[in-house]
C-alpha cells in the first residue's frame, strides 16, 4: 500500500454496482420504529456478564443474535469458547458462545469483519436510574436502557445496514462478517483463543476489522484511532477468621480495612500523580504534532464540566484534558468488597476486604510490567505497616492499549462516509476506555482496524441512565451503509 | 447507702418467703426443650432494625414479646415512641413500640427493671454463615442464629425465670418490670425520650436496672461494670452528578473515592494511634488500682488470638489488651456505601461515596466534643487536598460510655448468685461494646444499674455464626432466678 490514500480511493473495484444511497436511507427512515422495537427486545435481556447469576440471560442473548443473523440468510455459527473459572478457583461456568456470521463470499470483493458485543455492565434501578434499566424508555428521542449504546444499538445498526441492502435486493458492496461476543465487559474471556484458533479459517479472508464500541467526543461525528488498555487489580487484605464486633474487639485487633485504606492511599496523589514507581516513566512523550492535533479538536471544556456536573476538573485546558483522557495512564479506585456497603449503620470489623482498582494503559506501558510494579509496590508499602494481616494482589484484567494509523485508507473512507451522511468533517479522536480486542485483532491477525463510533458523547456508558439517541441510532445505520460502499472503493492490497 | 455492702446483705427484707432453689432449677432443666423452641421462634423473625425493609418483622417481634408477657399475667403495654426520619430527610417510618411489663406490685419488695432488646444486626447466609441465620440450628449444644445471644436468649431467660416462679406458685421475691425495645442495634431511637416521659410513672418505683446484653470474658461467669460509648460517623464525598466510566473519564475527573480514601487514611496510624487531635488527651489515665485488677482477671491472650484467628494482636500483653478493649478509644472503618462492592469487576468512577466509621467512647470523652473534633479535623485534611468535591461529615450515633461502682450491693448480690449457680467466683469486667441505654438509665432516672451477662465469650455477636450455648441459656436462667432472690435480700434504701 504505497500509493497515496487519496489516489487509491479513485481505483474502483470493478464488480461493485452503483451505490443507491437515497433508496437505502429512505428504507432506514421508514423502518425506524421496527429498529427501536428490536433494540427494546435486546435491552430487555439482562445480559450482565459480570454477574454469574445472569449467565442464563447471557446465553439467551447470544441465541437471539444468532437467530436474527440466521433469518437474514447469513452463515451463522455459535462458537463454543469453553468455560470460565470463578474466583473461588473451583467452579467452572460455561462462557457465552461467540456468534460468527458471514454475508457474501465474492472473492473479488473486500471482506470486512464487524466486531461487537451484546453483554452489558451491571445496572440496578436503585443505583440511581430514572427508569428501569432493562425496559428501553424513550424520553424526547433518547432511548434509555442498559446496553443501549454499549453496545447493543451499534451491533443492531450494523445488522440493519446489511439487512437494508438485502431487503432492497441490492448486492452488498463488500462481504460482511460478524463476530459478536458476550464477555466484553469482563475482559472478553475466551475470545483471544477463539480468534487465534480461527485465524486461518473464519478470519483468513478478512481484510479489515470494524469496531463500533465507543462514542463521539462532541456533536461532531468521529473516527477513533486509539484506545487505552486496562490493568484491573484486586488487593485483598485478610485478617481475623470472621467479621468481628467493633465494640467488643476494636482496639485489640489490627483491622484489615485500616491496612487496605492505608495502601490504597499510596496509589495516587490528590493532584492525579501516579505514585507507583515506573508507571509514569513508561509513557511515550507527547509529540508536538499530537499537541497541535489536540488543539484543533472540537471539545468544549465548559460543556464537559457541565455534563459531568463538577466545578473543577483535574486540568483546566483542552490539550491537558484530552491528553489525560487518551494518552496518559490513570488510577481509579472502584470500591471495596467485603466491607459494610449497605445503607445504615453496622458496627463490624470486616475480616477480609478486597479493593478493586484499575490503571488505564497507554503506549509504551506493558501490562506484565505494570502487574509487577503494582504488586511489588503494594507489598512494599504494606510491609512498612508491620501488619500481621495477609495481602494478596491479583491482576484480573491486563488489556493493552491500541493505536491506529490515521492515514490508512480505512480512515480516509470513513471520513468520506461521515461527510456524506452528516455533512460534517470527522474528528479524529482517541478513546479513554479499553477495547482490548482491537489489540488482539492487530497482534494475532495482523489486520487493519477502524473504530467507527455512533454512540453520542453523552450516552452514559457504564453509568446510570445509559441511552442511545434515535438520531445516532438511525443516522449511524446510514453511516454504516455508506461506509460499506466506501470500503468497496479501496484498492485491493494485492494490486 | 452508707452501710458496708456486706452488712447490708445480712438485713433480710421481712416479707420474702424461703428460697426454694432446687425446685426452681429442676423446673428449668425439665423445660429446656420448650425454651429452645421459643428461642427458635424468636430467631426466625428477622427483626433487623437497621434494614427499613424489615420493619414489619420488627413490629411483629414486639407483638410476640408483648403477647408472651401478657399470657404470663403481666401488666403489659406497647408504648408508641413515634417515628424515625430516614437519611433522605423526608421519609418517616414508624418506630417499633417499646414493650413494658410489670409482675408484682408489693410496695414492701424491691422492684427491679430488666432491660433487653429483640432487634438484631443484619445477617445474610452469603456473609459467610455456615447455617441459615434465621433458622436456629443446634450443633453440639450450640444454638446458631442471628440474635440468639444478642439479645433474644437473655431476654427469654429473664422471662422464663419469672415464669418458673409463677409455674411453681412461688411468690416473686421482688417485683419485676420489663422494658424491651426494638431499636438497640441502630442506637435505641426514641427510647431516651420514652424513659424521660415515664420517669415519674412506670419507672418511679424501680429500684434497680438489670441489663443482660453482653457476654462473659472467658468460661468464668462475669459481672460487667462498664461499657464504651460509640460515636458513629458518615463521611460523604460527592463529586460528579452521576457515576462515570473510568476509561472514558479517568484522568480528567477528581475522583470522590480517592479523596475519601485520602481522608480516611488520616484517622488512625498502623499501630492503632488515633490521629484526630484532642481524642487521646480526653481519656482518663489508667490508675494503679485498675492495672492491678486487670492483672487478676482470667484472660488467655493465646485463646483470644486463636478465637479471632490472627497471629498477632495490636498489643501482646494482657493488661494492654484489656485496657484497649475496655477503657481506651479506637477507630474502626466499617465500609463504604456508594462504591462498587459486589464480586467481579466494574470500571466505574463512583460519583458519591460515604464512609462509615466509628470511634468507641470512654471516660472522660464527650460525644459532642468528639463530633466537633472529627468534623473539624476531616474538613481540615480534606481542605489540604484542594478538591472541588464536597465533603459532608455527620455523626449519626453519639452514645456515652457507662461505668458502675463495683462495691454496690447489686454487685455483691450478683457475686453470691454466680457462686451459687456456677460454684465459681465472678470476674468483674468491662465491655468494649456500647449499651447506650445504661447511661440513660443512670443520667435520666438516677437508678443503679448492674450488667449481668449470660452470653458466652465466643458467641460471635454482630458477626457470622452468632450462637448461644444451651449451657449458658439454661444455667443463665437459673442465675436470674437466683439473682432475684439475692436482690430481695438487699436492705431497702429507705431504712
Amino acid at each position: 500500500m504505497n500509493l497515496p490514500a487519496v489516489l487509491s480511493l479513485l481505483l474502483v473495484v470493478s464488480t461493485v454496482q452503483a451505490f443507491q444511497y437515497t433508496e437505502l436511507t429512505q428504507f432506514i427512515d421508514s423502518h425506524q420504529e421496527e429498529y427501536v422495537e428490536t433494540l427494546r427486545d435486546w435491552v430487555a435481556i439482562e445480559s450482565d456478564s459480570s454477574n454469574v447469576m445472569r449467565r442464563k440471560d447471557l446465553h439467551r442473548m447470544m441465541d437471539v443474535v444468532a437467530q436474527k443473523l440466521r433469518l437474514m440468510g447469513g452463515t451463522v455459527e455459535l462458537v463454543d469458547i469453553g468455560e470460565q473459572e470463578l474466583p473461588d478457583g473451583q467452579t467452572l461456568l460455561l462462557l457465552p458462545k461467540v456468534v460468527t456470521a458471514q454475508f457474501g463470499t465474492d472473492v473479488n470483493k473486500h471482506t470486512v469483519c464487524v466486531y461487537g458485543h451484546v453483554d452489558v455492565q451491571p445496572a440496578k434501578l436503585e443505583d440511581g436510574w430514572a427508569t428501569d434499566p432493562y425496559n428501553l424508555t424513550d424520553i424526547n428521542g433518547h432511548l434509555y436502557g442498559r446496553g443501549a449504546s454499549d453496545n447493543k444499538a451499534p451491533v443492531l445498526a450494523w445488522i440493519h445496514a446489511v439487512g437494508a441492502y438485502q431487503a432492497l435486493n441490492m448486492e452488498l458492496p463488500v462481504n460482511v462478517k460478524f463476530v459478536i461476543e458476550g464477555m466484553e465487559e469482563t475482559g472478553s474471556n475466551g475470545l483471544d483463543a477463539m480468534i487465534l484458533a480461527q485465524r486461518d479459517t473464519f478470519f483468513s479472508d478478512v481484510d479489515y476489522i470494524i469496531i463500533s464500541d465507543c462514542g463521539w467526543l462532541s456533536r461532531r461525528p468521529a473516527l477513533t484511532y486509539g484506545t487505552r488498555g486496562n490493568c484491573y487489580f484486586f488487593a485483598e487484605v485478610e485478617g481475623p477468621k470472621q467479621d468481628l464486633h467493633s465494640g467488643v474487639y476494636g482496639g485489640t485487633v489490627i483491622e484489615p480495612m485500616t491496612d487496605l485504606i492505608g495502601i490504597l492511599d499510596t496509589l495516587i496523589s490528590p493532584n492525579g500523580k501516579i505514585l507507583i514507581p515506573g508507571i509514569r516513566e513508561a509513557v511515550a512523550p507527547l509529540s508536538d504534532e499530537e499537541w497541535k492535533m489536540y488543539q484543533d479538536i472540537q471539545f468544549d471544556v465548559e460543556d464537559y464540566k457541565n455534563k459531568i456536573g463538577v466545578s473543577q476538573l483535574m486540568y483546566s485546558n483542552k490539550v491537558d484534558l484530552l491528553a489525560h483522557r487518551w494518552r496518559y495512564p490513570t488510577v481509579t479506585i472502584h470500591g471495596i468488597e467485603g466491607a459494610f456497603s449497605d445503607p445504615g449503620t453496622k458496627t463490624v470489623i470486616p475480616a477480609k476486604v478486597t479493593a478493586k482498582f484499575s490503571i488505564r494503559q497507554v503506549p509504551d506501558m506493558d501490562p506484565a510490567m505494570v502487574e509487577k510494579q503494582v504488586t511489588d509496590y503494594l507489598h512494599s508499602v504494606f510491609a512498612k505497616r508491620k501488619s500481621p494481616n495477609k495481602l494478596k494482589v491479583t491482576m484480573v484484567i491486563g488489556a493493552k492499549p491500541w493505536l491506529a494509523d490515521t492515514q490508512h485508507p480505512l480512515y480516509e473512507a470513513g471520513k468520506i462516509a461521515i461527510k456524506r451522511v452528516f455533512d460534517m468533517d470527522a474528528d479524529l479522536i482517541r478513546e479513554g476506555g479499553t477495547i482490548p480486542i482491537a489489540r488482539t485483532f492487530q497482534d494475532v491477525l495482523g489486520k487493519s482496524i477502524i473504530m467507527m463510533p455512533i454512540g453520542g458523547f453523552d450516552d452514559g456508558m457504564h453509568s446510570q441512565n445509559e441511552k442511545m439517541s434515535r438520531y445516532n441510532y438511525i443516522e449511524g445505520t446510514k453511516l454504516f451503509i455508506s461506509y460499506l460502499n466506501e470500503v468497496s472503493q479501496i484498492q485491493k492490497i494485492s494490486v
